[in-house]
């Protein structure tokens, strides 16, 4: 019998990923295409402009290719054909955004632009931002916005409205020329579905992450634009079009063009997008509140939905209907995890930590008296300081490699023990743990040390396409009862995403462990105390 | 023409080496010789009585049998006769100390004693009376001991009493069989010059620097000991015998028995004994006031001869006559430095920092924000607390290898050039630097930073045998003027073993990279602080 099946589309950083999944949760085909330009960071393509340091740009005809290619390749993969496909998801990374006229063509495809870096789209990571970041944190204090709290206090580098200003005060005539500005996954959809600029969807949940947006009281207010700079305040009244929709809420149907390229139906309903850690929630089944979904990669975001709003300094945000429709989505993160121990290898000289994976493991919880602070690449939650910085300490002649490797799964335990307790702490419940992303599966003795300092189980999912899978379950959701068969999200994520009962890979605490981590673990946060910049919270 | 010739006997942790030096500071013959049983670790010789963690003991019959070996092998290269020798000169690792009969033979030479650990002699880095120096340490400074202040105000882990102490308490039929309680230094020169126990010769130096004795006021009170623990008071009473000589003062002539061991004259003049750190003083020529002599090895003691006597928090101690008659002398240290760099290299899986060494002098000074606390093995001064530990802090994912080294390098000239400033607001004047030792002729690069972070000069002594070369200077005091030709120690130890002026190696400070330290100086202090355990001195 033939299920219904759904297209999710997951862009990365380096490429995208589709991936055929059906109603009973088979996966069909996965496929994934890397972008021919990948990341822009030395010099413009087809040019020989030089970018300044921070740059990280992306060209948007590459997505398009990619996930056409990709489609195409697992559609010949699951060997189904347009007709069966019923929905498309489509998950980005965020805040990846770039400027464009008003029938959606981007302002590096103009030949007058082309060689003008700022006309480019700006990927998650450019980090241009730097001043314009720290005027508008500076001006949203002193008007003593109320925005504020629902982003633990601050504005960050990379989201939406400080690139927006960087290129506005930086590259005029760009800012002239944009009719429109937007998320690189609302442009993927819009491209997708068509239809006027006035029209076009955008996501609640980058724009709640990433540009301050809420339900309730839409963007910042001109007040608060027009005091940072003018022109900014202009061009959020004039260059944002478009209207609001939650991921899972339709924003159109595919386009003939878009049908042809992709070799799907045209009418096809396409989902609002989401970004791209946020879509590994419903793609480890967790459409309920109370599940802390750990996307665990180069570095980690944890997100929690939640039938309450509380405002929890140090978040990097909570947004209504930001994950799925009708809850509050929480986000938080670690700034280095992956990275961080792709570092500490480098550092010590080794290929891999499996020759040392054994020693570190059977030494003592608190690594004989090294603790680390895995701020290599700033704090994240709670500290939200980019400018923060790692240590390691208790260091003695007796200490070799497999005490720093130890102490420095520990300390990024330690950070997600500090993330649990702030979000508990603030009224927001947490009742199961699941981890998903890459690194769970390369090293599961990581995820027994967190289990060991949160003395929770902590639930492995399968899956290693946790986002892909998340923005198919999306797809599947904007086709609506008729055509998938599912009533509610949550039956449909249950269905396509979740382990059976019995088969999940549970790592569990040993208590002996736990208990030795309760006083490591106070230890930890005074010496993140010294290390705050005064700034820590108690 | 035939100058008269001393012998320096030079007894480190693994080794004695024999050096034989004319008057004109021609270096004649050099031999060394290994302890048979090296360091006694983990069981004792001839048996397999199983030491506990901690112990580290020597067999003195190694000293000797080492020392007339290496003695004979350096006769041999030097083409001399035992009667061109007109002194011999001893210094000694310390304390390094041990129990004896009242004929000198040690404890654990006896059949019924062989197979007590405590019975041995201890060497410095012995560390099994950390219980017994904390209790010593809590009575002195409920009684306010006024000797407390020559030392920093804490008496050390490795001293002569804690040692002591440790015995009587965990091994009584050691003590009771202990006639005599001697550092192994004055052991040696008793063994050389022979005589009855309470003629014996034992030195300022090891006394005044770890057995809180001094010339004016002897060993702690009775009253002291007493409250110590009743025992250690009886035994101070009548088992210290024995005559307090400066080092190059005339411990007794060579007996017959042993000039005949060693290939010598009887009679030859034996200067009293000197640590061996400290023969680095007139090893270097360093015989004037003012000049701070840096021994860097695998730690490091930094020391100072002076007219005036002042009481400095954190010092390890001052002795008057200590290093040489008629000086106040200063002795400091830092408690891992060679130590150190071979841990970071082993963490960092390199053979050498030679591949590292260009990219980290190419990197401006504070290593592009990393810092580092060099207290690997505790730090001595100022804080004279072993059971700190090392830090690395400021690490992000854009640091490697080379800034961690080149922190390593900062962190301990920033304690040296804290220990300078301390001795200097003591009122202590320090006029000039030399290094000597076996890593300045490693690793001059480490040198440099040394002068850069201090703003000052340092010369580098060409002489890898500063202790050796120091042992000889005061065994041709021993001899006499008219035997050595000279008339002062001044004199002597210019002659003997100053570098001809103009054909110093001078390591000059970059005076960017000094202005640069000042404030990074500053930052250092403050990490200091913060990881001080309170006890922090500004």
């Amino acid at each position: 019998m033939n299920h219904p099946v759904s297209l999710g589309l997951d862009f990365g950083t380096e490429s995208v990923r589709a991936i055929l999944i059906d109603a009973a949760g088979h996966q069909l085909g996965l496929a994934s295409s890397e972008y021919a330009n990948g990341q822009i960071t030395e010099t413009l393509p087809g040019g020989d402009t030089l970018l300044p340091a921070r740059y990280a740009l992306q060209s948007p005809g590459d997505w398009l290719d990619s996930a056409a290619s990709a489609t195409c390749a697992a559609m010949v993969e699951a060997a189904v054909t347009g007709d069966r496909i019923v929905g498309i998801g489509v998950d980005f990374t965020s805040c990846t955004m770039l400027p464009t006229r008003s029938d959606g063509t981007p302002l590096c495809q103009l030949d007058s632009l082309k060689s003008t870096p700022l006309a480019w789209p700006k990927l998650w990571k450019h980090h241009g931002a730097l001043e314009q970041t720290e005027r508008m944190n500076a001006v949203a204090r002193e008007r003593d916005e109320a925005f504020l709290q629902r982003y633990g206090g601050t504005i960050g580098l990379e989201w939406f409205f400080p690139k927006m200003l960087e290129t506005i005060e930086q590259a005029p005539d760009v800012a002239a020329a944009a009719d429109v500005w937007l998320e690189a996954g609302d442009w993927l959809v819009w491209q997708l579905v068509g239809g006027p600029a006035e029209s076009l969807t955008r996501s609640t949940c980058q724009a709640g992450y990433k540009a301050m947006w809420s339900a309730s009281d839409g963007y910042p207010s001109d007040a608060f634009f027009s005091a940072v700079h003018p022109q900014l305040a202009a061009a959020v009244r004039s260059r944002l079009p478009g209207v609001m929709r939650s991921p899972g809420e339709v924003a159109g149907g595919l386009t003939q063009a878009m049908a042809t390229r992709f070799g799907l139906r045209a009418g096809t309903p396409v989902s609002a997008a989401i970004i791209d850690a946020h879509a590994a929630v419903p793609g480890v089944g967790a459409a309920e509140p109370g599940t802390l979904v750990m996307v665990l990669g180069t570095s980690s975001c944890h997100m929690l939905n939640a039938n309450v709003a509380a405002e929890i300094p140090g978040i990097a945000g909570v947004v209504e209907g930001g994950i799925l429709p009708g809850m509050f989505g929480y986000e938080t993160g670690q700034a280095a995890v992956g990275d961080a121990f792709a570092w500490l290898r480098r550092l010590l000289g080794l290929d891999s930590f499996d020759s040392l994976a054994e020693a570190a493991l059977r030494l003592p919880p608190g690594a004989q008296g090294v603790m680390c602070l895995d701020w290599m690449n700033g704090c994240r939650t709670p500290l939200m300081d980019g400018s923060l910085r790692g240590a390691f300490t208790g260091l003695g002649l007796e200490h070799g490699p497999e005490h720093m490797y130890l102490a420095l799964m520990e300390g990024s335990a330690f950070g997600l023990r500090w993330i649990v307790e702030l979000l508990r702490d603030g009224g927001v419940p947490i009742e199961r743990l699941v981890a998903t992303g890459g690194l769970p599966h390369h090293n599961r003795a990581f995820v027994e040390v967190y289990a060991d300092v949160l003395g929770s189980e902590i639930e492995i999912h399968p899956s290693t396409q946790g986002p892909a899978v998340g923005a198919a379950v999306l797809g599947m959701i904007a086709a609506g009862p008729e055509a998938s068969g599912f009533q509610s999200i949550r039956e449909a994520a249950g269905a396509m995403a979740s382990v059976a009962k019995g088969s999940q890979d549970i790592v569990r605490p040993r208590l002996q462990r736990t208990q030795a981590y309760d006083s490591l673990y106070a230890q930890y946060r005074q010496l993140a105390k010294r290390f705050a910049n005064g700034t820590c919270l108690d």
